[in-house]
């Protein structure tokens, strides 16, 4: 799993998490937010450590199936950027950042 | 189906239609965007009147399960609405705008 960005899959499972099953969720939150490793979350769960691991990545494969089609993500991140660049009052840019990331 | 507005769908098949099967988003192209008539429909798909009801009543509640969890049109409305009224360059409006709405 090192290969992936913990902070990507967090951020996408900020946005797609509501997709998801409650136990992809779960997991999923356990790893990425939660920073338990695969054997913890085996052991919280009676599960073993390879059965984890074979969730995680199907549950990614589905966070990357969903990014793909939406893009939700990067749209988010780009007006976050152009957001960040406007010359408006702080309360407006406030505002408009806290509903571009609701 | 008269019940449904055909504008609401069509807003939620643009930002969801990448998650329907080809088959699903066809039908409600065929429906909600190109106006064709539940009968019409049928004719061109080999199909029945019936059927096609049916088929569009599922992909309804399959887009308000999507907008339900995720809120999309809604945070895009609340995005076009704040952003038409900040004291920017039009220039800066269009782009704000035209990422929102992408």
């Amino acid at each position: 799993m090192e290969l992936y960005s913990k902070v990507k899959y967090g951020e996408l499972l900020n946005i797609y998490g509501s997709l998801l099953t409650e136990k992809q969720l779960r997991r999923m939150e356990e790893y990425f937010l939660f920073d338990l490793s695969l054997t913890e979350i085996a052991e919280n769960n009676n599960s073993s450590r390879q059965a984890v691991y074979d969730a995680l990545q199907k549950t990614i494969c589905v966070l990357d199936d969903f990014e793909n089609k939406l893009k939700l993500l990067e749209k988010q991140k780009e007006l976050n950027d152009f957001a960040k660049s406007l010359d408006i009052s702080s309360e407006q840019k406030a505002k408009l950042l806290e509903i571009i990331n609701r």
